[in-house]
């Protein structure tokens, strides 16, 4: 077993496979804290490798295996609370499956930079999950030399299905059935005039939203909603809602397009409007974020389950990885509601 | 100019110099979103790289150049709206200087599994930020080859100076000026018998928290705090306040180790003890998180300046960067108090 050690004076992965006895592919599988191995041969293969000071060089496995391990995931310049929650449990079940998460924010207007996409090439991901508002497919699949992307996509009722170039696989998150659940029970406790305060308009998950909202209420007698706009965030929900009141008349329910809105809408009506909640006016958010439990605002909301969510997103990354060829794979999601106790 | 390729038939960066009539280094930059480079040129090159289908093999250049562009970031196993901003804040900042970050999650008693620090070592990282808590010094410099790691790092009345080996810079966090102000507020409004709801006990920040608090209180003829256990958690913060009064005799302040800890107690005291904020008991929190502005809880927190902390990190990567043979770098950060409607 040659001793040649590389021109930096480390050691070679031979090496420490001769020193412990073990395969060339063992010494890789103990690096590699997704692939399994028993515990006793790994802590033996590390101390070796520590002792002749071997480290296996990413970047040159890289360049011979075509893998980096690296998941680039594209987020929106202003993480939101959903975003954060979403991010940190991706990267906690990427981290069991053995790769690392690399993020990418976006311009403020949501599009991308084509200089970071070069940049993101660069790094070779084994895969991107991304949102079509911040970068077309026909765009990202021209940066990305092996990997095919994933692309969160919340399907309505009155959509283009897509075209079959370029290939990528998606994550359908099905919003109807939280929604219909959350008009039913507005209408069960006399809920009729709705308003609905929207999220940022270049959001597909907002557009989505609204659509199968005005579906929904339409399909149940119900006048359209009254739609105030809102960008995601507490402050303008909270103007928002004022104007709501002070301008368009109120209304005795209000959809906000996620969690953070519900807080500033709900805000408004105590603080500032005087009104009671849900005695006065009904609120229902959408997301389900953690702080939706908390006392103050004890939130009714739709819900799509975190953990399934990012199940489904490493199920299409491992899918795609382990056959390259297939057509583009689909996972859907649903959604449900949590009842709280700000409807009744 | 020799039109020679890659084995896989991708163009080499001397082709695209040729072609788009620039230097070799003038290709590097183009790629590089941190250097400077005149627009039109970049514009020009990153055209003539994708008619030429050229991508600066970012695993090639990290062998020959020894930079890899990434940044090691070591974050708890869950992370709280705090360190949610922090990456936020910190990978847009890092993705102006041409830097990716990689998140690495800690175990969920903080420590740090040793495959993983193994794992990371692999991506060669420029710079890693780390705590204390989670890896010590000497324990994360195995896993570095040419980084010099960061530590974010609590001062506070009786620790250790730290050893001069290993090598590692830090960012030190006052946070003395901020719990003395809020302290002082406390008193000025009548303040006399004060609770500390505490963070997780492994955290070297909630330490330093508690035992400025104890110091700053000592000076000011005050009993000492007392001390209910939280977890940086809302809901253990709800559970504590409950004990507190319940269990303890209550207080006239409570003084949360963080902010999502505050609005526990703030929810605890309204909701279910019945009891006024700030008339009966005042809050103060930790952090200043976005959450705090909103006016359900319009919380009196102790601040870092958030943007203030990322570009003291990013100033620390780059002087290391720029000169590796330096000896330990230091910045510091101080806190003051933010005012809102919690105490008075």
């Amino acid at each position: 077993m040659s001793d040649q050690q590389l021109p930096n004076g480390r050691a070679t992965a031979e090496m420490v496979a001769a020193r412990a006895k073990v395969s060339r592919v063992a010494v890789s599988r103990a690096f590699n804290p997704g692939a399994s191995l028993k515990p006793e041969k790994r802590e033996l293969i590390l101390r070796i490798a520590q002792e002749l000071n071997y480290t296996p060089d990413r970047a040159a496995r890289a360049l011979v295996s075509g893998r980096s391990h690296l998941i680039g995931v594209i987020v929106p310049d202003v993480c939101s609370h959903w975003e954060s929650q979403e991010i940190d449990a991706l990267t906690t079940a990427l981290q069991a499956e053995g790769f690392a998460t690399l993020l990418f924010k976006t311009r403020t207007d949501y599009s991308m930079d084509e200089k970071l996409l070069a940049y993101m090439r660069g790094f070779n991901p084994d895969s991107v999950i991304a949102f079509v508002e911040n970068v077309k497919p026909a765009t990202l699949v021209r940066f990305l030399d092996r990997a095919v992307p994933i692309y969160v996509h919340y399907p309505h009722p009155d959509e283009v299905p897509p075209a079959a170039e370029p290939l990528y696989d998606r994550l359908n998150v099905l919003q109807r059935n939280g929604i219909e659940q959350a008009v039913a029970l507005l209408q069960g406790y006399g809920a009729q005039r709705i308003a609905y305060v929207s999220g940022l308009d270049k959001s597909r998950a907002n557009t989505a939203r609204e659509k199968m909202l005005r579906s929904v209420m339409a399909a149940r007698d119900l006048p359209p909603p009254i739609v105030v706009a809102g960008d995601f965030s507490y402050d303008m929900a909270y103007a928002a809602t004022l104007d709501l009141f002070r301008l368009h008349g109120g209304a005795d329910a209000i959809f906000a397009a996620n969690d953070v809105g519900a807080f500033g809408v709900l805000d408004a009506l105590r603080h500032e409007l005087g009104l009671r909640v849900p005695e006065d006016v009904k609120v229902v958010g959408f997301d389900d974020i953690a702080q939706s439990h908390w006392k103050s605002y004890n939130l009714t909301t739709v819900k799509f389950d975190l953990d399934e969510r990012v199940r489904a997103l490493v199920r299409l990354i491992l899918r795609r990885l382990s056959d390259p060829g297939m057509p583009a794979l689909e996972e859907t999601l649903n959604t449900r509601l949590v009842v709280r106790s700000t409807v009744g």
